[in-house]
């Protein structure tokens, strides 16, 4: 089975974190994860293509702001609340407090095809 | 007299501020001007060259993090704490508070000839 990498906890990175969570995808979707707790990667309701959906939550994961946990073929999603509260305290929360500004942001995402759901790719 | 942008308080984007302070120089900017205060431009204790720091002064000022006054020839900075307080709660003090990640960061960053200090440049 294929091994995904996460950083350990002591090597996480403010910088890295900070850039990772710098977009309006990844902000909704760790919004979702916040309210949803672990949640497979298909079930985000998001208006992106899977191949954005994948490199978005690459770049979380990489990052250390979430986990995903292979099961079966499903890719399951879960915020690393622990470790980034250990390493930097209150940063989650803050980011996840700026509802009014994150759904502003959210709404200005336009929608795109979903690759592979309508029997065909665009 | 030039007058510089500033994006008013309603007008702060939670990933423009996020992608603003993912950086070493910068974040170690905004601690040193939480420190001090108003600063002006040149006493930063930086090891970068003035057009780089140029560079994230303007990237901090149009994200809305510091304010930049001209003072005859002086810019002085300072951070716009209470915007950025009102308007995402706790995220400027969490990112403050990150010291020792932050520390970490600046030290791996490599110092570059600055510029007009030496009688030359590179």
């Amino acid at each position: 089975m294929r091994t995904l990498v996460h950083p350990e906890r002591d090597q996480l990175q403010l910088t890295t974190i900070l850039a990772a969570l710098s977009d309006p995808i990844r902000l909704r979707l760790i919004r979702e994860l916040a309210l949803a707790g672990e949640m497979p990667c298909g079930e985000f309701a998001s208006p992106v293509a899977k191949s954005t959906m994948s490199h978005h939550v690459r770049t979380l994961r990489e990052a250390g702001v979430l986990r995903v946990r292979l099961q079966g073929t499903q890719r399951r999603l879960s915020l690393r609340s622990e470790d980034l509260d250990a390493r930097f305290p209150g940063l989650l929360s803050a980011v996840l407090q700026a509802d009014a500004s994150v759904e502003d942001s959210a709404r200005s995402i336009e929608p795109e095809p979903r690759e592979g759901e309508e029997g065909g790719m665009a």
